[in-house]
């Protein structure tokens, strides 16, 4: 038997523009998986995947697919944006990302980025 | 602004049937969210959820889909298998499951059980 290395999990809450914020991260072999929620909701379950081909000389891609919940662009555009600092910190893991956001203004989003930066498991 | 209730998360470790098994099981109010994992992998994630129809005087049937990973009777199987006492015991919640084993006997998914139940989190 090989003894697994223990699954890292981390979770913070901080009032982001006026709404209670909470975020939880584990750090899968395959995966980090992030929710990132203001509803206390799972919410939408995106993977968010760097593309093999490219990354050598330049910036991987990433390849955002909706499996749980509303298909809607600006879900995408939030959770790339979310991951990707996530996926190249990480060795160019991909990233599972649950979101269930009131708000998704940019200033918010930065801020979300900094509060699962507190929960680093990567 | 309302406070959300923080998210239960809990996690354990045990060796069954000679292999180290890792559970964590988040609360959220949508979906109770376990990986059961072998392997440090989040593996196949399957969501598990009640069929809203039944219920009232009936055990309700569930419904599985498997929303990341390789679709295989099997998983579906012992999904179904674990996560319908979870379901039950939270007040017929969905549950989203990640499997990611080596070993699927009937003895050691009841050993799983009594690990997620360690882990009671709803």
């Amino acid at each position: 038997m090989h003894p697994q290395t223990l699954i890292k999990t981390k979770q913070a809450e901080k009032n982001i523009n006026g709404i209670s914020t909470q975020v939880v991260c584990s750090e899968f072999s395959n995966y980090i998986f992030v929710v990132l929620t203001q509803y206390g909701k799972i919410g939408t379950l995106v993977s968010v995947t760097p593309d093999s081909r490219t990354g050598d000389i330049c910036t991987p891609m990433y390849t955002t697919k909706v499996l749980l919940g509303k298909d809607e662009a600006l879900t995408h555009v939030c959770a790339k944006h979310l991951a990707t600092f996530i996926s190249q910190e990480s060795g160019n893991r991909p990233v599972l990302v649950g979101l269930a956001l009131k708000d998704s203004s940019i200033d918010s989003i930065n801020s979300m980025k900094e509060l699962i930066r507190s929960c680093q498991v990567w």
